[in-house]
Formats: C-alpha cells, structure tokens, sequence
C-alpha cells in the first residue's frame, strides 16, 4: 500500500483546502493514507508532517488561505535541501508527493524528482495564472472576482466624484488577472505586460483628457498590473496628475485578492485536479502538473510549465482594446456632436 | 447603414445587461445604432421600444436583472405575433435581431426567422444552461456561485445544530446546477434529473442513517434539483423524516439564484458574446445561436439549440459520485474501526 | 481560582463564537479557565466537556454557527435534568455557567439557577431579537443583512419580469427581522405580527392592484413574517394570486438567515457581551443577563427577559408604514396626473 | 407651499442614496416637491438643478455613492459663492436646503446660512463618524464591514504564510474605523489617533517579536488609521521590519471603504434622518444637524458639530485593549510553560 503526501507551496490561493479534501477522499476510496507536510518544502526538510484524515475535511472546501500553511522556500534549490526532503519521505514511506503551487514550486518538485526515487506531481495553484499548461488555476477566478468587486466599490465612489483612479491589480508578471479584471469591472483602459507596444504616458494622458472632456461627469478607471510601472500606481498616478492636470487616484488592491472563500469554479477545479492527482498517481505518473485544457484533464511534463510563457487569450484582449476604443470612439462622435 | 434591434426574454440571467453593454458598443464602433424592445417578444409586438446609447451603457453590466426586463410571452407561438413583430422591426429599419434568453426564447426566434427577413441571432441566456450547442450559458455560474452561498451559509447552522438538509436548487428540468452547486457545496448527496437510475427514498434514507449512526455530530446536505421530487423537498423531507425518524429540514433557495451581480465569468462570457453576435451580423449569419464550446465562439442553428438535450459533464458526475462514496465509504471504515 | 463554562444553546446566530472568544480571552487574563460544553444543555447533562484555550480562538470570530454545538433540548424543563446538570457542573469545580441563547435557553438557565449553587448568566444569542431588556441580540443585525441581501435579489429579477413576490423571514412569533429588513429592503408592504390592526387580504390585494394599475413594469415586494399567516407564504401567495388576477410569487427565506459570516456589529457585540459576561462573575452576579440598552451593558434578572414582550420600535414601524403609504400616495397622485 | 432641496457634499458615503429617497418620498406625502443640486455645493452656485420624483427612487437604496454626484469645493468659503448660491435657491423657490455630508459640508452650510433666509439643514454622511453630536454617520457602519470583509481575507493569506500585516484603513484624522475594525477583525494591534501615549515604534517591534516566537506559525495583524504614521503604512512596515528581522507587509485599504452597497443598519439611518429631516423643515427648524442619539433623533446646532472633538467609545477602546493584552498575556504564559 502506499502513502501520499501533499503540500501547498508559494503563495496561497484560495481553493487549495478543497483540493486538499479532494485528494484525502479519493485517496481514501483506494486504501491509501495522505499525510501532509506544513509550510510547503521547508516542511518536508524539518519534517513537519501532518496527518489528514477524511473526516477532518468536511468543512474545509469553504475556507481560504490553506490549512497546511505554506511558504516561500528558495533554499530548497540546494542539492542537500532536496536530498533531506527525500530522506523524510522516504522515512514515511510516501511513495508520492502532490505539490499544489505555482512557478516556483514547481521547479522545486521538478529539482526534488531528480533526488529522490518516488513520484512527484504539481496541481496548478496560484492566483496569478502563470503556468503553461493550464487554461486555469486554482484560485485565479476567485482573485478575478474579488478584483473586481474591489472596483465595482471603487466605480461608485470614482463615480459619486468624477475622479480617475489607477487600480493596481496582482499577477506578479503576467497580466491574466489585470486582463480579465479589466473586462469584468468594464474599465476604460488597462496596462498589462503582454501588450505590445506599451502604451506611453502620453497616450494615456491624452486618453485622460479627452474622456474629461466629454465626460466631465464619469469616472475613468484603469486597471494597471502590478510590477509594470516603475514606482507602481502611486508613481503612475503622480505622472498623470501632472500631465493632464486631473488628479489621477491610486488604489493598490494588494493582498485582499489572495483571500476570500472560493468562488464555485476554483471549488470545482481544485476537486477535480485533486481527484485526478491521485488516478494519476495510481497511474505510476512521475514529473508531470496536472492540468486543465478546453475542460479535459491533461498530464504535463512539469519543466514545461515554468520553461515557457503562457499567452493571454488573444481574444479576451482583443475584447477589452474593442471596448476600450469604444468608449473612445463614442467620445470622439459625442465631441463632434 | 443598418439597425440592430435586442431583446430579453425569458427569465431573466445575471450577466444579460453586460452582453447589452457590449453589443451596443461594438455595433457603434461600426456605427450601426441598437435599439431595445422592452419585456421580450411582447415588446417587438407591442412596440415599447427605447434607444440604448453607448453612453446609457456606462454603469449596466455591474447589476443584475436586465435594463430591458423581459417576460414570458407563449402568445408568440401564433403566426400573426410572429408576422406583427416583422412589421414592427421593418417599420424600425431593423435589420437584424438579437435574442438573449433560453429554450423558450430561442424557439420563439426561429419562430420569428420564417416571417420576417432581417437576421435573427440568439444568444445563450439563462441561468439553467440547458442548452445544448454552448458549454455555457449566460447567468449560470453566477447562480451555482448563489446557490453555493446559500449552502455555505446553511452548512454553518446545520452543522451547529448536527441537522440533514435537503436544499433545492433552480435548473428547471436540467441538473446542472444541482450538479455544480453539490460539487461546490460539498454535498454529501445529490438528487439531479439525469442520474439513472434515481436514487430510491430507502437508499436516500439508509444513506442518512446510516451517516447520522457514524457522525452523529455532524450535519448531511442533499442538494435537490427542483421539479424532480413529486412535491418537492418539503414532501421529501417528510417522507425521509418518517423514514429515518430523523428530522429532515427543507431549504428552497428560489428566486434569490436568478439574481444578484454577475459574477466575473459571466460578465467576461456576456461581453464576448454580445461582441460576437455584432459580428455575426456584420457576416450576415441568420437563425443561429451564438455560444462557447472550449473557450471558442461557435455558431449553432438555433433549432439544434433547442430540439438535443444537452448533456451533463460526465467527469464531473463522477467527481461528485466519487466524492458523496467516500464519505459513505469513510463513514463505513469508521463504523467497523 | 474559578472556572468558568459555556454554553451555545438553541437556535445558533452569527457571533456566539465571537462571543465565545472573548469570554476566554477575558477569564484567561484574570487566571481564569473556561471549558465548553457541547450541544447546549444537553451536552451537560451528558457531560460532553471540550476545553476552551485562548489560542484556540485565534479564527473562530469570523465564523457562522457556533464551534461548541448547540441544540434544542426541551427535556431540561425536568427537575433531574437541572440536578443532573447541576452534578456536572460540580464535578468540574465549575462555580459559573454563561449560557448564550434565547427566550427557551434563558427558561432553562432560569430552572437550573434554582438547582444548582454556581452563578448563571445568559448573554441574549438569537436572531430573532425576541428578548426583553437588551435592545439587540447576538446575530439580529447579520440575520438582517441576510435578509437584506436576498430581497436585493429578488428585487432584481422582480423587476426584470414586473413581478409580485411575498417574501417571508424568520423571527419566531416576533416582527423585528420583518420591520428591519422590510425598511432595508425598501418593501412595498410589511406583514409582522406586532401590527394592529393586522392588514387583511382584501387591503392587501387592493394595494396590490392598485400598484399594478399605476406601474405595471414594476415589482412589489411584500416582507412577511414567518408564523404569521395561516398555511405561510405559499398560500397567502395563492390566495392573492386569486384575489388580484395577477400572480404572486413566494419566497420563503428560510435557513440562509441563521447562517453566514457575522457583521461588523455583531462580533462587536458579541465580545462587549463576552467580556462582561466575565467581569459579572467576578461581580459574583447570578441570575441575570447581560445586555446592550442604548450602549450600555446592563443586567436583567433572567425572567424579566422572557416573561415580557419586547416591543417594536414604533419610530421605525411609523418610518416604514410612512414610505409605504407615500408609496402608495404618490401612486394615486400618478393616477389622477 | 414650500420646495426642498438637497445636496450630497464631501467625500460620498453609502447610504446617500436612501436618504435622498427617504427626503422625496416623505416631502411627496406633504405635497412638496424635491429638486437635488448636483456635485453639492458647486451645483447650486452652477445651477446644476435636477428633479426628483418619487418615481426615480424606487431602486435607488441599494446602491453605494450617490445619484447626486458629489464634489469638494473649497471655493464655498468665498462670500460670494454664498450669495451665489443663495440667489440661486430663490430663483427655484427654495425654502429649505438639505446638506447631506460630514464636517466640511457642514461648514458650508453654516456659512450659507448667513448669507441665505431658508432654512439650511444637515444631515450626517461621512464614512468616518468624525461629527459631535451624533452616534453613528450615513455610510460609517457599512465602511467598517467592508474593512473588516478585506481583514478577514488578509488574514487567511496572512494566516497561511505566517505574515505580519500593516492594514491601513479610513477615518480622515479619527479613529472611529480603525478601532471598530479593529475589534471585529479580532487584529492583534491598533493604531489609532486617539490613543494617549501613542505606541511607540520600539513597543510596536517588541510585541511582534514575542509573538512571533511565541507562535511562529500564526499572523498578526496591526489596524492603523491612515494619517498617523509619517509616510504611511508602507514607511511603518519599513521601520518594523527592520527593528523586528520579520517582513511586516503592508496594505492600504483605500478607496474600497467608501463604495458598496449599504448594509441594513445605514438604510435604515439614512432613511431615518431622511425623514427627520422633512419633519424639521415644517417644523421650521434651520442651522441645525438631525442627528441620532441612543436611537433617538436629535437636532444640533450645526456649529456644535465641527466645533467640538467627537470622542470614541471609551468602552470599546477598552474592550480592544484588554482582547490585545489578553493576547499578549496569553502568549507569555504559553512561553513560560
């Protein structure tokens, strides 16, 4: 018989407790014990096991945050970190390890399966939505919308004042939360790091300016990806006021988007990813993510998740850059008119 | 230069006044006006139409119910409705019509597409997703997102109070809420239209015997599609009340799952596809349904909409079967430990 | 050195594990210990103890329900139960019981304070504010928002399709779910019971036509407390749908009100309570209740709570009936322009 | 007969809107008629007159900011801009001005009614409780959930990954939400003007250091009002890092607390002094605030309530001191066992 362990690496997301569940069930049905390790890598190294039953997962899909605690843990890029960590599981007779995290972590897994004998398997979770492989991960819906209730509140105070707000948006690199955020909370315009070219300060202020001009009553919201401008929004924020002579308001959204139960469809995903991690460890599956593509489940090699860059859909953007050169254009006749 | 002519109809979806929004935008980027009828069908028929402007657009896809409100309108089946509505939409200058709505909705268009000339397009509103040719509709993860709320919040006080639930969920004569929503809800049953065969009211009752005996403490939710159970969950909680000699409560969720804000997936699903349908016309598609099959935009003839029955997601089926069989199956190992 | 016990007893309402934590942190700095016992009275009857530590209540105030349990246990009215209760209590160098709960838990604390040596407190849990002397209850504000929040939806999708909904709440055989929530909801109508004399159906139904009459694209919703009319919302809705010829849908709330994150106001609440629960048995205080009268934390001898009515604050049931009527006003005024 | 008018001024607060209702629903009952200013005190010296109709207030409650726009205008100031104003109420009959709005606004409608023979009224809405004379302020209850809905997701992330958070929230130069948030998002710190000594930043490094040894693994979260510390949460969170060798993270609520839909408890405030408000015109009252008072309306000179510092409830400071301490307490006691 074997013994699976788990752990939640990186930044948390919400839907890693359901996954969690998912994984001790489904486990269960076959025989075989789980066990987790907290605070993700550096767990495994200090041993730091956890035993999770079925009956402690029945009221743990709900909740955010995770209940196996995690961590960033670069040290486990050395030999001998990855070489202590197989000796603990190997001590626990694990004979797989379901990490659920993101990039990072899963060079980890992906470092650690080269050390150690038994299987390793990556479940997508991270709110940034950063992983090739995967149309989605767990806990990027629900930042999406929480994102977006964030400028729903901001919309009717921004609204109430006719003022321009920069709204800071998480996805350390990549702009998947900016994106669908700024489609959801119908923002004028929206700054990612896909877009090429990058629109200048001139373009936005000159944008600024004309919807004032039209629309001296409204409120004008631009959704900005963290990391992208130098100085973030307070700094975006700064430059715009002195450029059109409107004050441009920042609002960093900041941690809250990590938070918060998950929506229906990170519960969902995260049950299925976890079922499926344990089929697939059944499966005698070593060194892959499991996935989610066009609603089938996939098995990836794990360095290709993290090897390559993951596009925005295309077709989301070109919705948002339509909508937004909508509202201009509507401006433009309105002007005319 | 042509007009395009939108109705809602039907029950109303959250996630409708966006798919409102992004039409009339798109189709004045392309300078083609839209017009609203009001109450659906009943509104062409009855001319109670009103211009929506891009600017009248700016606030809409934040709220729920529609800014066009709908209704139900069996009258249309008849020819001379059919025929009235032509000679309405012609005295408009409309040459083409968008449908938001369902099933009903959709027949409603095909009905109106053999009497009149100008294009008719339907796109996927409702909350039951019970079309087939989409993977989505508009307004449904909205709803699963309430329905599934609604189950946390009675999860918290029928744990508190160690009691067994049977909450109905909306999806007319589909289960696809009711799947969803027991997913999301960790369910400990589900009762959908599609399973086969039907759970029988001693299984129903043995299972929650069964589970009370073992965790005594502990709270069991059986989410209920509606119209499935011969007066409805009250008459089931009675009978497994009698049944198990267990108190069984009774929760209809109702009317509260149609509305409410959309969530992001809708709002992103409701502004590609009134973005697609501008298009659709542009191309001078007629009588089809514009959907989603795996993140694409498809079109599909409107009567295959309505004359297949749309399946459930297999996976997904056994995800929840799966999982409702290892409680079961954990509760048995606990029993004999 | 004392220790203390709790209980959660009765129907469960947001903020008792607020409470809860704050009588721990509260007993813990005056060196004091507190253990709970489970299920309410039944769980000390049946000695079913649970030790409660401060670093245990780390996360409890964000939660609904109640983590030790309650129930309702109408067998403690027996003269052996309070002595069997009051052995327990003994047995476990209790010399202080803070019962939190309502009307039924507030007997029963009143019954054992005769049978047993210890101090008795009760803090005011219920959601139906039904208790004299305090001006709130423990979970009425949240209970509220709840309700609050569905009739937002329902509106919604009520004015989507110009319908009429009676929309009922809880609050046992009292009105102040009703009265809040039907201001809060800006309800058209207010059924609860403390209005005399009570609306009859013909007034109703006559409102009813009448607000037809003048808006016929609008919704009216009627707020109706539980227990009130015979046969409850359903048939009052058949028997208006009769009277009006216009159907009239129901919406029975239900238990979604008891459940849920507590508001602001409530975990406030329910730590003032808690920490005065504790500085009461220090004040050597027994047979009383602790509760909120105009801000202040005052104490009630325990019979005076459920032997008197507690009344409506007539200054908002005069603010409802007033915006109802105005309502109705400026219908007739529409009318005649 | 008489005509009123109303304004919103200052910094927008949910619940504007149900006051406004309240204002036109209840002048409607005595057949006077309402017209708002938009923008505040800017559209009346503008001219920017709008209608209100009892009609337009049907939906209007639920939602955040204020369908009457609101502006800033330090110009008012200027005796000239009274006189502006007051020629431009006589020109529309005016006979009463309502000023919804906070300190600020207040301001400006005692200096308007120097200059102007109306009546000038105002009525409490700031998100900050920062006014003498009254208990609570349109819009600050339903700020302080939203402040403590963002703790509660900061605490799940901050709970899983161990973190130390700066949260900075609202209240201008007052403490009201930040000791109100405080308490209900259980923080293990507060920051707030009021306090006499202020924490210093050592005392401040010296509490997380020992809770960070004494529970490694939890979070701790520190309430600060925004205007306290030089250079913000984000120069707080450098220094503390710092002096502690932990990363305290930081994060600025910001403008979400002012937008959202108003809980139950500020509807029904602001329809309450909604109407109070049209009492007190025919009662002939002007230069005065209708406040409320131990759940009573009062009225208040309107000089007394910028004049004078309001004070925070001295029994909730207390109530979050001995909750902190008992924290504290608890920990040593864990450290020396």
């Amino acid at each position: 018989m074997k013994r699976i362990a788990v752990i939640t690496s990186g930044g948390d997301a919400p839907g890693m407790n359901a996954c969690i569940r998912a994984i001790v069930l489904t486990a269960s049905q076959h025989d075989i014990e789980v066990i987790g390790f907290r605070h993700g890598f550096r767990g495994i190294v200090e041993d730091l096991n956890q035993p999770l039953h079925p009956n402690d997962m029945r009221l743990v899909s709900q909740r955010g945050g995770t209940i196996l605690l995690s961590s960033r843990y670069p040290q486990f890029k050395e030999v001998d970190a990855a070489r202590q960590a197989a000796a603990v599981l190997d001590q626990h007779d694990i004979s797989a390890l379901v990490v659920i995290g993101g990039d990072g972590s899963f060079r980890g897994a992906h470092h650690l399966d080269q050390y150690w004998d038994g299987q390793v398997l990556g479940l997508p979770g991270t709110i940034d939505n950063d992983l090739a492989g995967t149309d989605t991960t767990i806990g990027f819906t629900t930042a999406v919308d929480t994102a977006m209730e964030a400028i729903d509140r901001i919309r009717e105070t921004a609204e109430a004042m006719a003022r321009v707000f920069l709204i800071e948006v998480m996805g350390r690199h990549a702009g998947f939360i900016g994106l669908h955020a700024a489609i959801a909370g119908s923002a004028e315009a929206m700054l990612v790091p896909e877009l090429e070219p990058q629109p200048k300060l001139a373009d936005l202020a000159d944008s600024i300016r004309r919807a004032r001009q039209a629309f001296p009553d409204s409120s004008y919201l631009i959704v900005v990806s963290e990391n992208l401008w130098p100085g973030g929004v307070e700094e975006l924020a700064r430059q715009l006021t002195q450029a059109t002579g409107t004050t441009c308001h920042s609002a960093p959204l900041g941690h809250i988007q990590r938070g918060g139960r998950p929506n229906a469809a990170d519960r969902i995903l995260s049950m299925q990813l976890g079922q499926a991690a344990v089929h697939a460890v059944l499966d005698g599956i070593s060194g892959h993510m499991i996935g989610v593509e066009q609603g089938h489940v996939v098995r990836v090699p794990l360095h290709l998740t993290f090897e390559r860059d993951k596009q925005l859909d295309s077709r989301l953007v070109d919705l948002q850059l339509g909508l937004q050169q909508l509202n201009f254009a509507s401006n433009v006749v309105k002007e005319s008119a």
